[in-house]
C-alpha cells in the first residue's frame, strides 16, 4: 500500500482508538507493508497532530512495545475554546428562575459536548482512571465524551432505581442549595469495587449532588481521581462541600431582577 | 505544506466534521497549497474511506461547491458488528425481571454507542433530519451518536419536569407494557415548530414510550422521519403500537425459569 493510503487509514485508526496501545505489527499487516514504513508514517502523523495541538503519539520499544494516541490537546487549544464558551454563556436571556443556566442547547450540540470532553480528558490526562461516572441527566453526554478519549466506560447513577439493572446500593443524600433529602442508586453490576474514577457533571452550586456521587462511590471502594464540572456557579462558594474539582467556567453575580451575569474562566489550569 | 502532512490534516477534519459542507478555498488556505493539489488528496482520501468502508466524500462544484464528509458505512460491516452484538447479548445472565436484558455495559462503552450510531447514522443517511429526540435516560448515549454522524442536535424528552429548563410541554401516556400512565415533558424552547425529526432509543417492548415521544413531538408539529431501537422484544408484536421503525437486534423467547433467551437482527436492512 502507498504511503498516502497508509497515512488516511492510521490517521483514522488512531482518532478512532485513542489511548488503545497497538503493536506495530498490526499496521504493518493491516497496511501491508514493512515495519520501518509504518515507523516513518509515525513520524509524519506525530509531527502533524503536535502542530495541531491535538496530541501526540506515545511509542515504546521492546517487546510487546507499540503506540498510543494520547488526545492531550494544549492549554492554548483549550484556552480559546473555554473563551468562547463563556461569551455565548453570558448571554443574559440565559437566566432562569433558581439562578440556574440555560445549557441545553450547549450541551445538546454534539461538537461542543465533545469539546468540551477533549478539554476535560487533556486535563486529566496524566491519571489513572478507570471509569467515568455521572449522575442522570444532563452530566449524561459530557461524561460519554470524555471517557470516549480516556477510553473507559462510563456509569451512570440514577435518581431512580430501574428494574431493569438488577440489584443496587442506594444511599440518601442532602442537596446543597435546596437542603432537601435525595436519593441517588448505582446497580451493584455496573462498578467494580476499588475503581479508580472521574466524576463528571454539567452545573454545580453548593456541590451537594456531587458530595452525594462521592458518599456512594464510597460503597464501592472507589478512588475519585478526578472531578469535572462545566460550570459552577460561585454565589455558594462560601458553603461549598466539594473543594477539589476541575471547571471550565464560573457563574457570578446572577442578578434576576436586572438580567445580568458574570460569566469567566473556571478553575481549570490553561498554561 | 507537504501531502503527507495535508493528508493527516485533512482526514482529521472530515472525521471531527462529517456532513460539515466545507469549500475548497478553506483547504487550500489551511493547508497553503493549491486547489488541484487539495483535490488529488481528495481523491486519495475518497479512495481510502471507500475501500474501508467508512463512507465517501460527497463533492460539488461550481459557485458555493465544495465537499462533505458522508459517514456511511457499508452493510457488511454493519452487519459484522450487529452479529457480533447478538453474540454478547444472548448470554442468559443478562436475563432480568420482567423480561428485560441487562445492556448496561454496551451502553457504558462509548466505542460500541459510537459504533451503534454509526449503523443508524448510515441507515438514515439519505433522509432529511434536523434533530435526535430521544427520552431519559438510557436512550442518550445512543442520540448522541448517531447525532454527531448526522451533524445535527440532541433534544432529551424528560419524564420529570425540571425547574432549570423554562417553560414545557407535557403529555400523558400509557406504557405498552405496564399498562401504567406516565407522563413526558420537554421544554418549548427545546425543539423548533416543524422540525423534521430522528427519534431514538435503547429498548422497545410495546412502544408506548415511543408512541408517548410520538405524541409530544405533534405538540411541537415535528415530522418523525425515522426512529430507531437497539433491541426489540419480539414477544409483544401483536400488542405493538409503533410500526414503522429500524431495531439493530431482536429478542425473543425470554424464558425466565429456564435462563434462556433469543438474540437475532432486528428488522434492519443489511443488504
Amino acid at each position: 500500500m502507498k504511503r498516502s493510503n497508509r497515512l488516511v487509514i492510521l490517521t483514522e485508526y488512531f482518532l478512532e482508538n485513542p489511548r488503545k496501545h497497538t503493536q506495530l505489527p498490526f499496521f504493518v499487516n493491516l497496511c501491508n507493508t514493512t515495519k520501518s514504513s509504518v515507523s516513518e508514517d509515525l513520524d509524519i502523523i506525530e509531527h502533524v497532530l503536535k502542530n495541531q495541538q491535538l496530541g501526540y503519539l506515545e511509542r515504546t520499544t521492546g517487546a510487546g512495545g507499540g503506540v498510543k494516541y494520547i488526545p492531550e490537546v494544549s492549554s492554548s487549544r483549550n484556552k480559546q475554546f473555554i473563551e468562547k464558551l463563556c461569551h455565548e454563556l453570558e448571554d443574559p436571556s440565559r437566566i432562569l428562575p433558581g439562578g440556574y443556566l440555560y445549557m441545553s442547547d450547549i450541551l445538546g450540540d454534539p461538537k461542543q459536548v465533545r469539546e468540551i470532553g477533549r478539554v476535560f480528558a487533556s486535563c486529566f490526562s496524566k491519571l489513572d482512571i478507570d471509569v467515568v461516572v455521572t449522575v442522570a441527566t444532563k452530566g449524561i453526554p459530557l461524561a460519554y465524551s470524555v471517557a470516549s478519549f480516556l477510553n473507559v466506560p462510563v456509569v451512570i447513577v440514577r435518581r431512580d432505581p430501574k428494574v431493569t439493572e438488577g440489584s443496587s446500593v442506594s444511599i440518601n443524600y442532602v442537596s446543597g442549595s435546596s437542603k432537601k433529602i435525595q436519593t441517588m442508586v448505582l446497580p451493584k453490576r455496573s462498578l467494580k469495587e476499588g475503581s479508580n474514577v472521574c466524576i463528571i457533571d454539567d452545573f454545580m452550586k453548593a456541590g451537594g449532588t456531587i458530595n452525594g456521587m462521592i458518599s456512594l462511590l464510597e460503597e464501592f471502594d472507589a478512588k475519585v481521581q478526578a472531578i469535572g464540572v462545566l460550570a459552577e456557579a460561585d454565589d455558594d462558594e462560601e458553603e461549598r462541600i466539594v473543594t477539589e474539582y476541575t471547571s471550565l467556567i464560573k457563574i457570578s453575580n446572577v442578578d434576576l431582577l436586572h438580567k445580568t451575569i458574570d460569566v469567566q474562566n473556571g478553575n481549570i489550569s490553561l498554561v
